[in-house]
Order: structure tokens, then sequence, then C-alpha cells
């Protein structure tokens, strides 16, 4: 089948390999669609990262690259392994890409979010979305029922996003500030409006991005190139600050943003995975009591957003910018993704 | 009446004022004992800090410097103003000293710690404990009871010390890591122990303090010069990590490895007041999904502790580790401070 594989830094390529093979407790998908991450992008660009490399097997998938690609993708069911339950050949669905270890301290606690060892499906091993076949266990699988594929290829970011917000341990009636409209923090705008968020501030300094916000459902948005973000943002809010902060951008301004923006005792949470050290000030956060939370993946994400999707809660088809087949993922995937200026969000591909 | 009095950085004198007069709904205390705090030391090094400038005064109490300093204090009543309920004359007491503006958001929201104008009453003005007689609103005086005068000098730092290991959100059984065992990492390591810490762990280069930790009830004294401090909590903790950690040192390397100490989803409360930046790495906080809280002041927590000493769950005297004359306050105070290696932890002085 036609897959495309992880090599090194810089060669990923569009190639034949062997179909995966139906084993019991798992099932066989033929993908329709699988969405770019910027994590895949990265591992192209600076990997390997999560990928292993030709050397070291993953401790989890024993695999080695080269490896498939893709996390983000729907499919139809094509073959059911022994004794899976609860699915029907010909169902589409999509899946939960997380291989964990079940045994270190935090799968013992319960957050296999932060497994010590996890490996994410489509980057360490265990196939992946940007290929024609996967076969994954049973237990990660979630029916799209009637939502269209293309949205359904949305389910994972939006999981990240769901479980960014579900971190932040808002109230009814709770205001947001999300620093960074890319396709995180659009998606949390997006969540967050569809969750019962009173009022959401979107700062980005990306005119395409801040055009897709709007479309995302933020209340205001801030150019932080030509606003004092921190004064309006205390005009916002009457002086109290925000209740919440999501830092999405990955850099110190925005963080010391975040910070500057939330009331006493109000939350930042960290969305984005720097590629450097933060400088961060810690006197606000002394000083407001402010409390700044990590979020990884996700936990029992899936399926509530999967409901918020079929209830119509949340509207995400403007954020597919581009539809592309397999054989053009570098040129026309991550090479567009490169070159743009924040144009794309989301880049569908299907196999072929 | 003989006070301390600040007047800029490097120039603190102990001189005659007038004596405060008392007012409707305040007290008048007759000095006992007044602890020094780092802060104090702070404003004599560093100042103007808290303490206003000779220009412009503090939007509370109005006063500009020359101010009294001295908040760790405790007395005898010896005036009662006109309203004041509740309390009799010669009844030794503590003060929570801090003038909050309650109009600001903070202060609406109930969090007056985080008053955006506080002023503590011996930095800020409104007289202070290096004094022979201060005088103060009724609603901050907390009786002593039967305690000692010089162990009710310690309520305040103490309060600090409670309202931090409050901030952890502990569970009974919880245990926790203390980075930096200075007068307030060493009075955490005591609360923690005296609220139902199972297992308590000091980080601390200097011997002397290492020493006072093992007084303050920690099990484990980690010195991190000469063992390598993460691999050892690990190792504590069953490879889970800590429940909560404390950051009292406010240092890059203490911050660090407070947030490699604790478990996926454990807590730091950062304590110290930091003197620049911090450089942190946000990785480790995105996958283990860490919290990061800050702490200030109290709130609430002058009689918790009290009620904590009085039932003999803290045993302080041991970090009275001298008592000095008001004369005495820069020579055998401050200077003994700034030029010890971490033997003196709280000096107590009196009005003489």
């Amino acid at each position: 089948m036609k897959a495309a594989r992880f090599h090194q830094r810089g060669d990923v390529r569009i190639e034949d390999v062997p179909e995966p093979s139906i084993r019991p407790g798992a099932v066989k998908i033929k993908i329709e669609w699988c969405g770019i991450c910027g994590t895949d992008l990265h591992e192209y660009l600076h990997g390997p990262i999560f990928c292993p490399t030709p050397h070291e097997p993953h401790p989890l998938t024993q695999e080695t690259s080269p490896v498939v690609l893709g996390h983000e993708f729907v499919g139809t069911l094509v073959e059911l392994g022994a004794d899976v339950k609860g699915l029907n050949l010909g169902e589409r669905v999509t899946v939960e890409p997380r291989i964990v270890c079940g045994t270190c301290p935090p799968c013992t606690a319960g957050h296999h979010n932060s497994c010590q060892q996890a490996a994410t499906i489509g980057l360490a091993g265990g196939g992946g979305g940007l290929a024609e076949y996967v076969v994954v266990d049973r237990h990660l699988v979630y029916s799209l029922g009637d939502l269209p594929s293309q949205v359904g290829a949305l389910v994972e970011p939006l999981s990240v996003a769901h479980h960014a917000v579900g971190r932040a341990g808002m109230a009814p009636g709770d205001n947001a500030v999300v620093f960074g409209a890319g396709p995180i923090g659009l998606l949390i705008t997006a969540v967050l409006k569809a969750t019962g968020a009173a009022h959401v501030t979107v700062v980005e300094p990306s005119a395409a991005r801040r055009q897709r916000a709007l479309g995302a459902g933020a209340d205001v948005i801030l150019d932080p190139r030509n606003e004092n973000v921190d004064e309006r943002i205390q005009e916002l809010t009457g002086g109290t600050g925000a209740d919440v902060a999501f830092e999405c951008a990955g850099a110190n301004a925005a963080l010391a943003s975040c910070v500057n923006a939330v009331k006493a005792r109000g939350t930042v949470v960290n969305v984005a995975i720097w590629g450097h050290p933060a400088t961060l000030d810690m006197l606000p956060i002394v000083l407001k009591e402010v409390r700044l939370v990590g979020t990884i993946c996700y936990a029992g994400d899936h399926q509530p957003v999967i409901d918020l999707l079929r209830k119509g809660k949340l509207s995400v088809e403007q954020f597919i910018t581009k539809r592309i087949d397999l054989d053009d993922l570098i040129a026309e995937g991550f090479q567009a993704l490169v070159d743009g200026t924040g144009d794309q969000v989301k880049i569908l591909v299907r196999p072929r």
C-alpha cells in the first residue's frame, strides 16, 4: 500500500509498504482522510523528536524509523479482529492514537496522557493515517455516527483543545483569553464557545489567523503589534482580569501577557510545546497567586468532542483550508505550511 | 519613643519618634518582641521596595519614608480605642500586619492577600514592631492566650508558611519536598509535619540550615551539592514523584528540581520572592501536567497557626537563634544576617 514514511530529518518518502495485518482485539481501517499536525511538520524539519531513530526502537512499539506518519485520521472499518465487539464493518471511525505502557506511575494513577513511555501512532510506530490502511486496537476506536468524515478528521486536534479547556477548571460564565490562533488556539476558541465560556478574547499577530479567530467565535480579537494587550484585557474585564488564559504561542511575551491577563487566583494553561526554555517573571505569579498548569494530549476527550460535533455545537469545516493527495504531501502539504503566513489551518490528505 | 526607621537604602536609624495615639476601632500595643524578616533586610540592602520613597506617599497609609520597620511583633494591650470589643487591657496579642484597600478586584473577590494596593504595617507605614508602641485596627489583632510571647512573634511568618501549605491543596498522606531551608522553608517544613504530611524531604546546601531542617521535622535532608536531588527524590517516592514541592530558594536550579520532583499532575508552590526572572523549561510542566501556583502572605491563617501552637503541634522555639536589643538592630541584627552562613534563623528584637 502507499504510505508516507519518516526516514530522517528532511526525508519523508511516499513509498510502497506492506499492508498491515489484522490481529485479535484490533480493527483494520481503510483511511479516508488524515490531517497534517504541526508535530508532523516538526519531525520533518527538526526530527526525529517523537519518531524513533533508525537504530533505537521505541520501547512500546519496538519500531525504528522509517515509520508511517499521520495521527489525525478517519476511515472505514474493513476488517475486525477476533474478540472485537461493538463495531461493524463499513462503520466510519476515528482513533485516539496513543499507545501507553499501563504500568508507569502516571498510568497507574490513571493519567495515561502523561505515560512516561507513550507512543503516538503515526509518529512512534504502529502505522499511521498518511497511508491507505492502518490496524489499531479496538479500545482506541470511536464511531463517527453521521458526522462527515472530513469533520471527523478534526476530532483528534479538537480533543487536544477540549482537554486543555478542561485543565482550566472553568466555571459557567467565566471568560478567557487565547494567545496564539494557530490550529490549536483556534480549536480552543471554538471549544470554549461551545462549552459555555461567556467571553473569549484572542490575541494573534497574523491577519489571516485573526480572521479565522472570528469564525471560531472569538468575541474580541487583538493584534499585539498594534495594541497594548495587557491594558485592553484589563479594560475588557472591567479591571478584574480574565478568569483563564491559554498560552498557545510558545513565546515569552505571550506567557508574560497570560500572567498579566488573569485575575487574582486566575489560571494560565500552557498548551504550547516550547522550543526553548521560557523566561518568566515570577513576581506577578506570586502576588496574584496565579495557577499555571500544563496540558498534554487528551484523556477521555474524544467522545465528548464527537458529541459536541454531533449536537452542532462546534462548526469546524471552516478550519479545513486545503485538501490534497498523499502523493503531494511534501510539496502541497509540508511546504505550504512552511511557506504560509498563517493562511493554512488544517490540511487534509487523502491516500492517493 | 524609640523606633527603627527606614530612611533610604543602607540608612535605617534608631531614633526618637512621637508615640502613636489611640483612635476609634484601634488598639495600642506595647511591643515585647519583633522578629527580623528577610524583607526588612532587603529594604535595608536594596530598598525602597515595599517602603515608600521620601517623595511619593503610599496610597493607603499616605506615608512617605522615613517609616517605622517591623511586622512580626507581639506585645501587650495598653489602650483600647472606642468601639473595640472582645479584647482586654493587659492581654498579649500578635497582629496580621496588612492594610488593604477593600475595593480592588482581588479584595472584592475576597482575596485580600492579593490586594493591589496592600500596605504591610512596618514596611509601608502605619507604625511597626521595631518600636516601643504601635497602634493597629482591632480586626488585625489576635490574642496569644497562654502562648509565650517569643513564640507569638513567630505567628506572622508561620502564617506565611501555613498559607503556602494551604495553596498546595494537599490530601492526607501526601508527601512533599521543600527546596531551601531559610526561615520560610523551615517553617513550611514544620507546618507540613504539623498538618499531616506523610513525608517531607528538605533540599538545602547550607550545613547549618540542614541541621535546622532536622529539628523542623524533615524526614530526609538532601545536600544538592553532593547528591543527585532529582534521582534521590524519585528513589524516595518509589519512582512516582512527590505530591507537592515548595520553591523557597528563588533559584532556577531549585525551580527546575521542583518540577522534576513532582508526580504527574503534582503541584509546585512558588513561595520565593525572586530577584530576577526565572528561566524555566516548560516541557516537563506540559508532559506531566504540573500545576505551578503562587502564594503570598496569608488569608485567615493567623488563628489556625495560633491553634496549632497552643495544641503543641508546632515546636518553634528552636528557630529563635538570637535575641537582641533594638539599639543593636544594625550591628547584631541586619549585619549578622548578611554575614551569616545560614546559622541564623529568626532574630528577635526587644525595644530597648
